[in-house]
Order: structure tokens, then sequence, then C-alpha cells
């Protein structure tokens, strides 16, 4: 729909000639040519604000950020990415907002070798829809229902800044000014983990990306294996300014954090060597922090091999 | 993100098992596995409360909506529709909403036996945002940049009730409940014309579907054709309630309605013929309505010749 130059927007802010896309912005469609005997991977994210974002974000970040939760779930299914439609509901047409947004959505982009084909922009409420695909081949994507007993589970990077930065903006934890911008940029600019997925097509038997929380996103995997888990407490990787904070909101942000958008993925301990060499080849650490069990319970425990109540801490911190 | 119980939602109302679709919803992504030789085609519309639809339609009509308006960009370029995904922000999880909108989307989508393979639900202001999938033989494509002078302008069905129906609501015009119910109807339950659009490809010379009135749409095509137009301002196809109208309402309606979700196409005077039996083998009417002229201006007349202004009535109904 028209009104509040929808198209002179998305002529000055959006359209970019399409290089790899059969036919890219400003057509009915956007038409794209898989390679023979790849599968497309698409995959929907929607950030709105006060729930995915702060108002006080910088539009670069969020800019960088609706691509990059997008981008993290082709990462979990190993896809290459390819392109990406936007649609872009905003108060008004803005540029100080636009510019911004546009640079930090591209550099993203440009940094993948992707583009964006299509979308729509709109007046309203903000609100950020990016659909993204990728290809793979038939029959290699990483699925959540792949983890069997005895399978090791890991995880990329570290977990829990963005949830500890979100307590910051809360009023429920502070931090000096440079370990809160340490924070504060994982939870706005995170870092998709296109080349790990890739690496560990063929390696991890399962994989998926946390997005709500490590509990939330493991369970996922666990009701679509069959499966149960023990995940050590201790063994979970966090960065120095998280370790600064109190054992209960370390928990909650390690456990329940949301916003990671690193990969949690489980392999055989067969394969340790080929995950390590994975993760090398793509230059992020991963950490072994649990076990796959029969069953379908969800055990944390802690370096003494003790159970951890899971539920102890959240309700101060129920988002 | 999950709070408002996101995943019993999904559960309880969008999963449905894929039939077609490699993965459907419940992993990271959807994977989708064009025929060999097809190309896929991509677009993306969303829908936003007060400017796309009012508050007053009912669920099934803005399920059906949502989907419709998708399958019309489809329909534009000649593809097969194939799937889905569905990133919808709602104010709270509300089973009298949802049950209702998911009954009026899959109607559509059965209809033309099509899938959800993926999405998003979140909390905040109501949005509905689909990207659509479809696939066409490569180069077959109904583009907005072939037309060329001399060539018929047609569209399909009648234009205008939509607009009507706007108005009605804004309290600039009255229509007896009947009446009323006929155009609402065309506002809130527009039907893609996927089987037109399919029919015409290889017939028609450029395509675009109607979704901000006519004016507007045929200037994109003009513009990605390098060309003008004509368009006979009496020959626009109207239904007996619009006609009902004052001229000068008329005119808007039929120029400057938007949500007409009908095609506007072009063809060679030379295939006349063609253009009636695709119209006919899809079951919709046609009307030619202008040509396509050298040079970049779009000239409205009337029944006798005479140039229209089309400025003339819109700013009192200006959107």
């Amino acid at each position: 729909m028209a009104p509040m130059g929808e198209f002179e927007l998305i002529d000055r802010f959006f359209n970019r000639p399409a290089r790899r896309a059969a036919m890219g912005v400003g057509d009915d469609c956007a038409l794209l040519q898989p390679q023979p005997g790849m599968q497309l991977a698409v995959s929907c994210d929607m950030l709105v604000e006060g729930r995915h974002f702060l108002s006080t974000v910088a539009p670069e970040r969020l800019g960088h950020k609706a691509l990059a939760v997008n981008l993290s779930d082709l990462a979990a299914c190993g896809a290459e990415p390819l392109a990406f439609v936007l649609a872009l509901s905003l108060p008004r047409a803005d540029e100080a907002f636009l510019a911004p947004f546009a640079a930090g959505l591209f550099a993203l982009a440009d940094e993948h070798g992707i583009e964006l084909v299509g979308g729509d922009t709109t007046a309203g409420p903000l609100n950020v829809c990016i659909t993204v695909f990728g290809q793979l081949p038939a029959g290699q994507a990483l699925l959540r229902s792949g983890a069997r007993p005895g399978h090791d589970i890991w995880v990329s990077g570290r977990l829990g800044d963005a949830r500890l930065a979100l307590e910051v903006f809360r009023g429920h934890a502070t931090l000096p000014g440079s370990a809160f911008e340490e924070v504060r940029r994982a939870m706005e600019r995170p870092t998709p983990r296109l080349a790990l997925g890739l690496a560990l097509r063929g390696v991890a038997t399962s994989a998926i990306d946390l997005s709500d929380g490590l509990v939330g996103d493991l369970g996922h995997v666990m009701r679509q294996s069959g499966v149960g888990a023990t995940i050590e407490l201790d063994a979970l990787p966090r960065s120095a300014v998280l370790e600064t904070q109190s054992q209960a909101l370390q928990r909650v942000c390690l456990l329940a954090g949301g916003d990671d958008y690193e990969l949690l993925f489980t392999a055989p301990p067969s394969r340790r060597d080929a995950v390590l060499s994975a993760a090398s080849a793509a230059r992020v650490a991963v950490t072994r922090c649990g076990t796959v069990e029969a069953g379908d319970e969800l055990r944390v425990v802690d370096a003494d091999g003790r159970l951890v109540e899971p539920g102890h801490g959240f309700d101060h911190f129920a988002s």
C-alpha cells in the first residue's frame, strides 16, 4: 500500500540491483533460482519494539539484528544464505532512522554476500519482519530431531550477556560503563554462526539456535528427538562480565537468557575432533556442556554433579 | 521469542503436517524443493490495522485477506502457488480471534493446495506479515516491464468496490445494507486471480496486481516498460452498486481505489482472442480499457475521447 512515500523510500534506501536473483526489488515477485539438487531453506522472524528490541537501540544495530536473527536460523540448519525479503512498518518515513537502519542491514548482508530481493513498507507501529532464503544439498539439513542418548551437547560462543544487558536496562543489575557496552553489544548486535552451521553439516546430529534461552530451546530438541538431557551449569561458557554477577543471576542469564543467537548442537563423542575442527575452521569457540540422555527430562547439574533446580531464581527475573 | 504461549498457539492453530514441503513448521527453517527448471517466485506483504484493514473486520476475513493479497502478487507474475510463511504480532493470544483467523487463512490455502511451512508469532500491535512462494518455468514470469506502444490494456473483474466500502466506513458515502455488504466483501475478502495469471503466461506482455489503485499501479508498469498509456474511464468495469454513486466518487474509486486485487495486464491487439480464451478458462471477466502509448504520460479520457483530469475530485477523498 502506498502513502508515506513508500516507493521513494524503497528507491532511496532499499533498491539495490540484484546480482544473483533472477529478479529483485521492483516487480510483483522476486525470482530465485536455487542450484540443481539444492533445497531452499526458509525462515521468518518478526521483531517488535519493546519485545525484541528497546526504543533506545541505535537504528544501525536494529538493522543488523533484524537480519542476524534470521541468518541465525539458517545457521542452525546448516544452510548457505542467498537472499532475504524485508517488511517494515514504520510510524513515519524518517531518514534519520532509515539511513542507519539500511546501513546496518546491508553491512551484514554484504558480509555474507546476500541480497534484498523484495518486501513491503507501510505506516504503522515499528515492526521489522524478515524472511531469509538459504540453500543446502537435499537431505543434509541439521534438524532438531537427530539427537540420540549418549551424544554430547555443545554450544558456540558465550551465553547470557544479552540477558544481562536486558537486566541492566530493567534496573535489576548494574554494570560499569565499558562492561555494560560489551553486554549491550551482545544484545543489540548478535553474530549469526553461519560458518559454523555449514561446517557442522555431516558432523552434528541436531542443531538449534538459542533465541529463547538454553532451557527452552534445548526443550525443542528434546521433544523433537524424543530424548532427555543433562546440562553442566558450570561448563556453560560465559563472559568475564557475567562472572562478576551473583550466582542466581548468572544462572538465569545462562539457562533462560534469550537473544544469545549461539548454536546448540549435538554430536556423538566419537566426533569430538571433527566438532573442534569445524569450530576452528569457522573461527568460533565451542564448548561441550552436557549429554543427551534417554527419557524426556532435563537435568541441570553443578560441578559436583548435584542437581540444580532450574526454576530457582527465575521468578524474580521472569520476562 | 517465547512468551504468551507462542508454542502452544502454533501447535493449536497453525501446525498442520507438511505434504509437499520437505520440512514444514517446527524446525529452524522450512525446506522447499522447487521442481527442476523452475524458478521460485517470492512475495511479501505486511498488513497493519487501520491501514490495510479496519478493527471491525471479521478475523476469518482478515485471515483470508492476508493470504489473498500475497497470492495476488504471485498471480501477477503468472506463478503457481506452493507455500507460505506467516509472521503474526498480536496484542494477546486470543482464541476468539485466532480460531476464525486460522480458518479463513487455511480455507484459502486449501483452495489453492498450498501449505503454511513456517513463521513467527509474537506479542505486539496487531500485524500480519505473509511471505508466499510460487514456482514458474524459468524466464516465463509476467513482468511489469514488457508493455509496448500499441498494446491493449486489460483489467480483470470489477474495480472500485473496495474503495467505495472504505468511503462508507469513512462517512463519505452511504449505501443500503445489502449493497454495503457487497462492497464490504470486495474490500475484506478479495479474490486473487491465480488461474488468470497462469493462463496469461505467454499471452500478456506485462502484468501487475491492483493494490494501490489503477493510476498508481499502471504508473509502475509505465515506468518499468518506458511507455505512456491512455485509459478509457467509461470502459472501466464497475459494479451496479458503484454505478449508483456520483461521477466524482466513481472516478476516485475506479482510478485511485486501492485494494482491488484485480490484474491489470497488457497484450498485443493480435492476441485479443487468446486473452479472452485465457479469461474464459480462468472463469473471470476481463475488460479492455485502454492502450499503451509511446512517451511517459498517462491520459484518462471519457467516452468522447475528452481528457479527464485525473486529479479532479481526488483531494476530498485523499487517503
